[in-house]
């Protein structure tokens, strides 16, 4: 397909295209004549990857980064997923010593959950616990159980739905899989509060009313 | 307390306590002299409220708003909850149309919740599901059924731990509880994923290798 053909099919304006293509995000097409190039499924999917990755907040260097683990993925899956992954925003430093990082050990020690302490996850949840600290309002025992349960459940349904084919189909879906499912799950968080609190509210006032 | 005890009390830089009072979100001091005002337990409370808001990402003009929702609450503490919570990002249009977000309407009615379609989590669940068609990973039935019952279960513990005293604990708490325990957990399930995909890929090489 030629490349009018290529913005229609994918929505990403032909500007856009254009700054890909230069920056090495998009492959070049094959030259049909000194200012022509054909296009094909592979461009396709590959736009359609670095929009949803742009989408999900990733500057253009950590782009590439997921491009090149795609496209030359160097150690294990496992190991390829997980650089991959990291990097997702929001973007900390990843920690030096896990010692440094208490209240993500602590939590992920009463979970029994296996994890490298040089995630960028373990941070994150470092950073995320100090706030809950700082706004007097700590996790406590009752709520760590309910919320690794729940969202133990939530990672296995993740990792089963999970394509098994090549490894740039796994890495497409763990990194857009982590990145865009997030905003779905706070939004459905916020939807059942509404709901729950309806309900609770109702009884309050039916209570009130007797 | 002095001010430069409120200061060392929250951790609150003195100049930001200042713009604080100019900007009306910190209520004044008691004067003592034309110089000095002497603050109390009020203050530290308010002063680690507005903090904790700013660190969850909210403008002054929405910080005040809340302040505001606690101070004179206007109609029932269901309605002042949902507009606390309101306040909070992703800033998004309000639906003028429920008919306008039939993905989140479809979700929702699939999950058999109540809830007001003028809320702004309808439009955040909307773009949520909208960005994961784009990218290819649309919600399936499967995954819905099992996010749908786990989140669940963690927004019952949310509104079991609110405290039921006054209003502005029960302000606090949704919008801190609501914006704080995000972050958590995103970075939890990122977690969660890491123990599962480590014990996955494990039994893999294993078979793999007999």
């Amino acid at each position: 397909m030629r490349v009018s053909e290529l913005v229609a099919c994918t929505g990403v304006p032909l500007a856009t295209v254009k700054y890909y293509l230069r920056e090495g995000l998009l492959m070049p097409g094959e030259a049909t004549s000194a200012t022509q190039a054909r296009y094909g499924e592979e461009h396709v999917r590959r736009l359609g990857l670095v929009k949803a990755l742009a989408g999900a907040g990733l500057p253009i260097p950590r782009i590439r980064k997921v491009l090149q683990l795609i496209d030359h993925p160097d150690g294990s899956l496992f190991e390829v997923l997980g650089q991959a992954i990291g990097q997702l925003p929001p973007y900390l430093d990843i920690p030096a010593d896990p010692g440094d990082y208490p209240r993500a050990r602590a939590v992920l020690e009463k979970l029994g959950q296996i994890y490298d302490p040089r995630y960028v996850a373990v941070a994150q949840l470092e950073r995320a616990l100090e706030a809950l600290e700082d706004a007097g309002i700590p996790m406590t025992e009752e709520r760590l159980d309910a919320y690794g349960r729940h969202i133990r459940g939530i990672a296995e349904v993740d990792i089963g739905l999970m394509p098994t084919g090549s490894a740039e189909d796994a890495v497409r879906c763990a990194v857009l899989g982590t990145a865009i499912y997030e905003p779905v799950i706070a939004a459905m968080r916020r939807l059942a509060h509404q709901d729950i609190a309806q309900n609770f509210f109702q009884k309050t006032d039916e209570q009130d009313a007797s």
